[in-house]
């Protein structure tokens, strides 16, 4: 089994703070995005789709988009859990994973990759070359602000967003928060449930992952 | 248990397919954006989101995103089976099901909510009230094109996209392709794996649902 990733990008990284909360552990492959190594020919032939994270198995299967991939090691290693143990709590986990997604790793995306000359002609992961869309990066930043005051709002009485426990919704979360210094977003410190929250994952190992 | 809906838009419409392929009947509620319902009082007390659809189980608790919800019935129902039924098959068919929403919803969807002239100010579902940008519309009318292409490819020598069976990654695709109609966008008839699965899905009853 083989990871492949770059633990810098949003995606690998909440995929990679999933596995150390789990405690397990892959053999990683490095695939450099400030180089462009996911259009090296190599690598294609591994995920055609050039985005990463892409696990390959032994028999050569390969798995990609990273909330699938956390899917399928919640199979094999249903403990510590991550996503959820009854139908309603996967389903209560999933709702709020995807809404963190929705919410805030699309704007910082948007923002990121409309907004940072490296990407003009990439304006899209995965996709064909498409330019850059200048007013997408500008709603994406006031989208980031909105995401702030959302997560604050939601984090109210609540330890963690989705149930009595860190959940993948969580780590998505925290990922994008992060992740969105890139655009000069940081998560503001006047907000007191996002404040407690993110120092609260900030301070687990899985965050250094 | 209620869901609240209303079977026109692609999200209610996925997860409409889905229970009507598993044989699953829910009472339902219509909730019609054509009149702005979502944002009534009352709706907003079910999902603050803003969204369909919304399933409101007996004791009040409110599941929303459909793949959520999606997820919720095939834990209590696990045949016929939509989601997979093994690690590997769960994580392959969620694979599929999150490639086809970027590459087929997310476009129709940018196209639509940044094009039609019902949703200037409302740009975005589910957030702050935010302008239409004319370039992401255009944008995503390139994309519905690579999108059939895509999926044409994909389709190259299999019957469905993720297994040997129809799943909830036929059905998202399906439901974009199918919907992008309302942006002019008509599945190409000169792409031939993709013109005999679309008329597959679209001769099944759940199409109708």
């Amino acid at each position: 089994m083989k990871l492949y990733q770059m633990g810098l990008a949003p995606n690998p990284r909440r995929l990679n703070m999933f596995l150390s909360e789990k405690g397990i552990e892959v053999p990683k492959v490095e695939v450099d995005t400030r180089k462009r190594e996911q259009f090296d020919d190599a690598f294609i032939k591994i995920n055609p789709m050039r985005q990463i994270p892409a696990l390959e198995l032994d028999d050569g299967t390969v798995l990609t988009e990273s909330v699938a991939i956390c899917h399928y090691f919640e199979g094999l290693h249903p403990e510590p859990n991550l996503l959820g143990r009854t139908p309603l709590e996967v389903a209560t986990i999933m709702m709020w994973e995807r809404r963190m997604e929705q919410h805030g790793i699309m704007p910082v995306a948007d923002a990121f990759r409309n907004g940072n000359p490296f990407y003009e002609g990439q304006a899209v992961s995965g996709g064909r070359p498409l330019p850059q869309i200048p007013e997408l990066a500008e709603r994406g930043l006031a989208r980031i602000d909105h995401f702030y005051e959302l997560l604050d709002g939601f984090l109210e009485g609540k330890e963690w967003l989705a149930t009595d426990r860190i959940t993948l919704a969580d780590i998505t979360a925290f990922v994008a928060a992060d992740f969105a210094k890139v655009v000069g977003k940081r998560p503001p410190e006047n907000l007191p449930n996002l404040t407690r929250w993110y120092s609260a994952i900030k301070e687990r190992p899985s965050a250094k992952a």
